[in-house]
């Protein structure tokens, strides 16, 4: 299944190429949705209504029209340096620990959307990002994909001025001016994905490929991260999880490239679909 | 006003020592309550009512059965380092920006709570906790309590052995275990206080003074916090923001000393009241 939202309602996109939908609550009898939040609160139910239900074509819908898939997580979890390539070019040690920042979530916006850039220092970086479906404290790796509802594309937009501000650099903050946050199309379900542990994943400005990687070079990956989150936080129904960027950043290029007005992030993970973001 | 929860129902403490309570949506004849996160949400016509409500005595209330005086925080922002004699102990430079970590929200509790201990290695920091009524996007400092709701009290547990297991040290996942987030006993008006810049704030173990500082230390004051973090992030009404810890914390002590089964925190913020941790 894949769960977006239109108008702040969920809905399920549906046909082949995933461009229809249908309202959830209107297709469940108003026992999921509108509000996109319970459809995770009751993960369990709802995949198994899911599993059975007949679902009529719907109607084409217009990406424009989607926000993000899951409006209002509780809590959002980044991942730093979680692909090899990426600590390299970065130049630092591949890290045997997570290494765990956080997005506040009032960064959150849609899989098209207009984004105001505030200063000439903001940089890109695609991200798988896991959502779970049920709440997860101390799971195994072995137990974890039990816990995640589905997966959806981030852009984990990064202002690399206030990164580097304080010393040590610090993640969070600049990470989350409003509309660093973009996500969706839409949450989809393990079941959908041929191999959910190795995923194509990169972007484009304006048509030239700056990310190019696939999830099968994670340091830790989704089983690993959700399992060792679990052993401190408890992960809650909705929660997001940015887990980290493959290489070819902007900000460690030679020469260094940031992203300027104008310009067009699209960000592509195969399966998922792509979220298109226009920097302003 | 004191606004505090109670079996996940907002209340207002009353009478001389602010150990009565009312049940808000019942005394607002339903306009505000029973959920906690709307009094904030409506925090201006909240207000209004309020400065004009006559409340009745209320009923005796007993610590153990508040709650934290926001449950669900949409967002949660810590500032590392923000008084000069902690930088100091801690070896660490003042810092001249913020210094910007989460605490995820599933790690809340209440005011007389028992917080289980994961390790040998956790760590007390009481701290003054701003709560946003308004929402605040680039506010300067001189609008910034406009944006204020109240304030209360928090302790900032931390465990050392996460925050230091990666390099440079991380602040969010350490300080997010369960019960890693005691608040309250409410949310207090600034209305309510002599000198909200200049509150005595501090801690004892068991009867020993730990801590013993005043929010008149600040290297950044609340309305520099508020202006700053909203230069960045859009705050929401029902936030947290935890503002540092003054000198005293045990990791830093010779010799080190963490916290152990069967201890208990009481955690005092001048005209804020206290709050009791019994660590397990």
């Amino acid at each position: 299944m894949r769960i977006a939202t239109s108008a702040g309602r969920a809905v399920l996109l549906v046909g082949e190429h995933a461009d229809h939908a249908v309202d959830l609550a209107e297709v469940s009898d108003g026992r999921f949705g509108p509000d996109p939040e319970a459809v995770y609160e009751q993960w369990q139910a709802f995949v198994q209504w899911g599993a059975q239900a007949t679902l009529p074509e719907g109607a084409p819908v217009e990406v424009s029209r989607l926000g993000p898939p899951v409006p209002a997580p509780r809590q959002i979890f980044g991942i730093g340096l979680n692909y090899r390539d990426h600590a390299q070019e970065a130049g630092l040690d591949i890290p045997t620990e997570l290494l765990v920042f956080t997005k506040f979530p009032s960064c959150l916006t849609g899989p098209d959307a207009q984004v105001r850039l505030p200063s000439d220092r903001v940089d890109w970086e695609v991200e798988l990002v896991v959502v779970i479906g049920r709440e997860a404290l101390a799971v195994s790796p072995e137990q974890a994909w039990e816990h995640v509802a589905g997966l959806t594309i981030g852009q984990d937009l990064s202002e690399r001025r206030v990164q580097f501000a304080v010393k040590p650099p610090q993640f969070s903050l600049g990470k989350s001016y409003p509309g660093f946050g973009p996500t969706g199309p839409a949450v989809v379900t393990a079941d959908e994905l041929p191999d959910k542990n190795a995923l194509a994943i990169g972007c484009t400005i304006d048509g030239e490929v700056m990310q190019d990687g696939t999830t099968a070079d994670f340091i830790f990956d989704v089983a690993a991260v959700v399992s060792g989150l679990s052993q401190v936080v408890r992960l809650l129904p909705g929660d997001l999880i940015f887990t980290g960027t493959p290489a070819g950043v902007g900000s460690v290029r030679q020469p260094r490239r940031y992203l300027a007005p104008g310009e067009t992030i699209v960000s592509t993970i195969k399966g998922l679909g792509s979220i298109t973001t226009r920097l302003v």
